[in-house]
């Protein structure tokens, strides 16, 4: 795209989506650039590429902007995105804004960014279209056509009893498709998938994807209707769970923005308590070598084993772990498998470490005979195997301790398992071969 | 759910959604139980359910009843499902299904199997609904009421010219809302985002989620249509791409299925072969540690610091692939980033194993004295920021090679950085603490 100095740049932005103007101008220009360019913009294409831009550029932007830029926006954009927007700003900020903002669009900012970041209350938009009960499908289709522009979607039509309480459901779909003068109450679906707004935000996409839902309506304990989690919101949340998991996984704290983005400080931060953490945690392995130092002493080759064993635990460690931490995070397995699945683990895990004491037998007897290779084969089944129900039963208790079973990080299972291993190795080789 | 003798299962799965009926089958009953509870149910429901049962139990349940049955479901699936199901079929199976199927279904059937499973083209439906250009809403309305029930959505309509080459969309919101005389080449959208039937089908998810569309339309090089990508569809995709990264993180091989229902065998075999091969990767460690034996027999103390600072550049490492593997999986850092994330990480790292090597002289100067502090500290940042370069190019490399990135797992780059922490540190040793 061409500078923002260039007017030619509206012409420019125009034959693009707004999703990739808002990458655009992220990538390439600085925030009070950025603010420039979207003045130049009507409001309707400014708004719709701002609704884009990555929330740490969004609160930057509207530090730069003026409060009339920012009332234009606010009134603009989604429910959702404006609730967002709104709690960037400054204390000094809102209390401007809400003084000047129509009454109607204060109430709804005031009542959406109210609700926690995280939870399905913060994700929802109130742009719902709504219908109430006893009318017929052409009214209905009336009722929509003037009040669409105010909708999110008009493809899921709600419908309200006069206390607002969600009594079902009609798509566009079904009303095309249904005679004019058959009834709503009828043609209305009343089974409903529904969520509490203030449950966690996982959990409001987990629905969506398993019910294969457009949206899904939020409702407070009396089943009235707040609002509505849309499929492209909720997909949004599925990659941002994901790649906090992913990240906790290698003991990485979440990232506000993307890697790139983020300052050098930040990734410094989101990094740096974990490895000090497991630095103490792996002097349990330096205080376990330090108890066997005679042994060590005694037969030096036995250190040749160490990373071997040690990393073979870590891994299979590993393995387990995350395949729980997968399995809990989508639902596959839940608390009530545990037994089951302890029970999968240990045979799985026995097979593993066999297998791998024969892979690795020959060569503690062609460095120490067959006494080495015995302590080593033996060593690595049993390395295996506490490595393994290390690493699954870690997520669980976590779980069960309410935390997020994706702290159960590889580096903290294998430094776990690490420790277990250097006493398990060096015990069996004392006593095996007879060091003490 | 009772069971499928008793005849009120017809009764009480009526009240489930088809995916929660699913689940409970699966959970429940055999492969046999749960091809005779579908029998019990009438074409349309058994059709629903089936589509939800997993690929495997699909498959297993595809093995044990009618060809009639399976005609019918062929018959009723939605067209992607429909050509998987074809596709889990035994070849003497398939044969004698094509020879019955009417001829139009059959045509779509072998087309869409065609497409090797993981592409866009495996991915799309042919149920589309279509219009051709020159007409005006009336008319276009009145097509889509016609032709609604073969569509998989009607919420947006496909124009095509007499080629079967895409021209435009419109949405039925747009199509509701203009008023009935209007053109509809004139309300169609032009701009559209498409993709071909052989890219992966992760950009397809990628697309769907960036553009926040409710389907992709699949073309060839002629533009002309093929097919389309639901939103549901892709959000799957996109949990089922994430489920195989994260397993790849630990090395463990992709799992056609949950973790519940995966055979023992083949947990075993999705977890064997890597850590076979980080066995003999290990080894390196223990060569390393071999050649240094005259070093540590003059210092055992030395050994005392293995686990905590070869642990530390892992774990280093671990976060900076972990990074690099999301970054790239998502989009949000390219190839071209490199020399950019390179020179990021240089100062992150080097920050970082200043840090630890602060926490960790104490420790080196409680068990060994100056010398010792000196060696460990130095030690500590040299493998630090070794760990981190090897973590974050491993990926880089990877992508370049056209691997998948993910293969860089946490293990592998822990292995690989481990045997660089073991030579650097008794190096470190031997020359400082002059024990040659």
């Amino acid at each position: 795209l061409p500078l923002p100095s260039d007017v030619s740049w509206r012409f420019a932005q125009a034959n693009f989506q707004p999703v990739d103007v808002a990458d655009q101008l992220t990538a390439l220009l600085t925030v009070e650039e950025i603010a420039a360019c979207l003045e130049l913009l009507p409001l309707i294409r400014r708004t719709e590429i701002f609704d884009y831009l990555p929330d740490g550029i969004q609160e930057a932007v509207a530090g730069v902007v003026s409060l009339d830029s920012l009332m234009e926006l606010l009134e603009e954009l989604p429910s959702d995105s404006a609730a967002d927007l709104f709690n960037y700003l400054s204390p000094d900020q809102q209390a401007d804004l809400l003084k000047d903002l129509p009454a109607r669009n204060r109430a709804t900012i005031q009542h959406l960014s109210s609700y926690p970041s995280g939870t399905a209350g913060a994700l929802m938009t109130s742009e719902i279209s709504l219908l109430p009960t006893g009318i017929n499908v052409q009214r209905a289709l009336e009722i929509l056509r003037r009040t669409a522009t105010g909708s999110e979607t008009i493809y899921h039509t709600y419908i309200v009893d006069p206390r607002h309480r969600l009594v079902g459901v009609v798509s566009l779909r079904e009303l095309i498709l249904a005679p004019p003068k058959a009834s709503l109450d009828k043609l209305m679906t009343e089974e409903l998938v529904t969520i509490l707004p203030d449950e966690h935000q996982q959990e409001a996409a987990r629905l969506v994807s398993r019910y294969d839902l457009l949206a899904l309506p939020v409702v407070d304990e009396s089943q009235r209707l707040l609002g509505i989690i849309t499929y492209d919101d909720a997909m949004d949340v599925v990659e941002e769970e994901d790649t906090e998991d992913i990240h906790l996984s290698a003991s990485v704290a979440p990232l506000e923005t993307g890697l790139l983005r983020t300052s050098l400080v930040n990734l410094y931060r989101s990094r740096v308590m974990w490895l000090i953490l497991l630095i103490f945690a792996n002097l349990v392995s330096g205080v376990g070598i330090a108890f066997f130092e005679d042994t060590i002493s005694a037969k030096v080759a036995l250190v040749f084993f160490l990373p071997l064993l040690i990393g073979s635990g870590g891994n299979a460690g590993a393995q387990a772990s995350t395949l729980m931490v997968r399995g809990l995070a989508v639902g596959d397995v839940g608390l009530g498998d545990w037994t089951r699945l302890l029970g999968r683990e240990l045979l799985v895990a026995g097979a593993l470490g066999l297998t791998m004491a024969i892979a690795v037998s020959p060569i503690g007897m062609f460095r120490g005979g067959t006494d080495i290779a015995l302590v080593v084969g033996l060593s690595m089944v049993v390395i295996v195997l506490f490595g393994s129900l290390l690493g699954m039963s870690l997520p669980f208790l976590l779980h069960r301790l309410k935390w997020d079973p994706a702290t159960a990080s590889t580096p903290l299972v294998t430094t776990l398992a690490d420790a277990g291993g250097v006493v398990t190795y060096f015990a069996l080789a004392t006593w095996l071969l007879g060091l003490h």
